[in-house]
């Protein structure tokens, strides 16, 4: 039986371990904030791919707590947790005393860029998986998770270079988030797949935090406002490009992009940064901007709206966090 | 004895009523939100330039009201309100009354560009005066208002073609305010003030409404921060230099800028449209930013950084007023 170990009980840490779990794999989650209630009821998802289902994992306080349990190495351990920079090194450190033995993979399934760089700094002889994810996913009620429209997750070698190295990993872990149901693909260069993602959420997730509208209201609101977004994901376009990603990430992924969020109803998605904001949360200023911005000028791309954007967004963080 | 008609009791009306007040004309305040506190108590001034002081000046609740106080013509109408695109439209209609003799000069003393437009429609044949002030004020209790740091006004003829016409009557309302203790300059193109005044305020307006910070507190919250207002400055330096104002408006006066947010005491000043933003009220996004970036454009001037804030604040200022 495959063991799983699951860091970040947040909405896409729980869907992972409910269709590990289902896939018959003995799941134990590190619950921090939220651990009197899963050690309790466990959790429910209500998802509109997978139907409602509640499903009770082993609940621990820490890896410690989870390594305690069993002297068997873990085969995968999943860092679900947001990429906050201070808390990356905090997790990345959290997670030694689970990666002692090179049979157990760490795949990191967070948003942004350059999110497996703290990771990547630990002495670590096992392979490092990088996931993107596209599962709208939310909690409504403590332990309870509503999931919508699409389950998708890419999955490759970090860095990309490692992959035939590591080849047999990716696919045992396809193999069994398959058998949960899951949507897999095993990518080459999954960089690309983060690229492509952060065309959509480099603009998308500022403009919303910053002007707290959903993406179609924005839309509405200002008569340049759907030229600005486009001119937004082309300053992203060209980061990937000079990057290396000329060919992957073109002017039809923009197209696919805008496409996404003009087939929505009214009013529109809150992404996740926006959420964050409403709810004072620290927002993933750094992962889903700063790296890309940071890129930029390291290349010499002129990035003058995500360079606005970052700034705001960063006193927006800070203002943010003064006020608690 | 001087007849004025003050219309909009906000900060900047309560002080330039105060103003000429003191220099002994007879001031009719159109009072709206705050008509009954004004009645019966009056304003009060604490001010560390003037001292302090309360008087009583004439309130009435429209302009047909302040009409019908006297059959004698207003000599100056001052216009103190927000400039809102929607509330020139209804200020510029319910002055009319008091707009019958051309012995009647209109004075819009507002923040921002354009904000004239709606007052040059109406048929009038007396002067427009444009005025740009200095004088941080606040309301700090119904009818009380903190005045600090300095207190200037800049006035000339709208359109600056007009002034040689309406010399006198500049002149005239020079002296009133000086005798009342104000310090008054005479512009022939008052256009080049307000352009020198949006430098500071197109640029930290927006950046501080989104970003929730005060001046210096964004300005350490990223190390991007610095070189990124002086870039947004140097976008309203270039559309003022497009708009024929390139020997007035120069990288000195960006320089000036600078010089007076560093001199600031930490945190720094909260601007206007942070404070309307913290209280939910409507921004003034067209007369300070939504004006130069549509300048821009039709003079084909690139203010990517200015277009990005002004998309922003546009969605944030419906956001704000949708929620009400």
């Amino acid at each position: 039986m495959s063991r799983i170990l699951v860091f970040g009980s947040g909405s896409v840490g729980v869907l992972y371990s409910f269709l590990l779990h289902k896939a018959g794999a003995h799941v134990v989650c590190v619950c921090r904030s939220n651990y009197h209630t899963a050690q309790l009821h466990g959790f429910t998802i209500a998802s509109s791919v997978f139907g409602q289902h509640s499903f009770q994992p082993a609940i621990v306080r820490s890896v410690e707590d989870a390594v305690s349990l069993d002297d068997q190495p873990f085969d995968f351990v999943l860092v679900c947790t947001k990429a906050i920079p201070k808390s990356q090194a905090s997790v990345a450190k959290a997670l030694l005393p689970a990666m002692t033995s090179d049979s157990t993979s760490l795949v990191i399934i967070q948003n942004g860029l350059g999110v497996e760089k703290e990771f990547a700094r630990l002495s670590f002889s096992g392979a490092i998986i990088s996931g993107v994810t596209y599962s709208p996913t939310s909690q409504i009620a403590p332990g309870v998770y509503s999931h919508t429209e699409t389950q998708r997750l890419a999955i490759g070698c970090y860095p990309a270079a490692e992959h035939s190295k590591h080849k047999e990993r990716l696919f045992s872990l396809s193999a069994l988030l398959k058998a949960g149901g899951s949507n897999v693909t095993i990518c080459e260069d999954i960089q690309i797949e983060r690229w492509k993602k952060l065309v959509g959420n480099t603009t998308w997730n500022p403009i919303c935090a910053l002007s707290r509208c959903r993406d179609l209201e924005l839309l509405n609101t200002s008569s340049l406002a759907s030229g600005f977004v486009r001119r937004v994901m082309q300053e992203v376009v060209a980061v990937a490009a000079a990057s290396g990603y000329a060919a992957a990430i073109t002017e039809e992924v923009i197209d696919v992009q805008l496409l996404r969020s003009s087939a929505r109803e009214w009013p529109g998605v809150e992404p996740s940064m926006m959420a964050d904001m409403l709810l004072s949360n620290r927002m993933e200023v750094e992962a889903i901007v700063g790296e890309v911005v940071m890129i930029a000028k390291a290349l010499d791309v002129d990035t003058p709206r995500l360079e606005t954007m970052y700034v705001l967004l960063s006193g927006l963080d800070w203002s943010l966090q003064a006020q608690h």
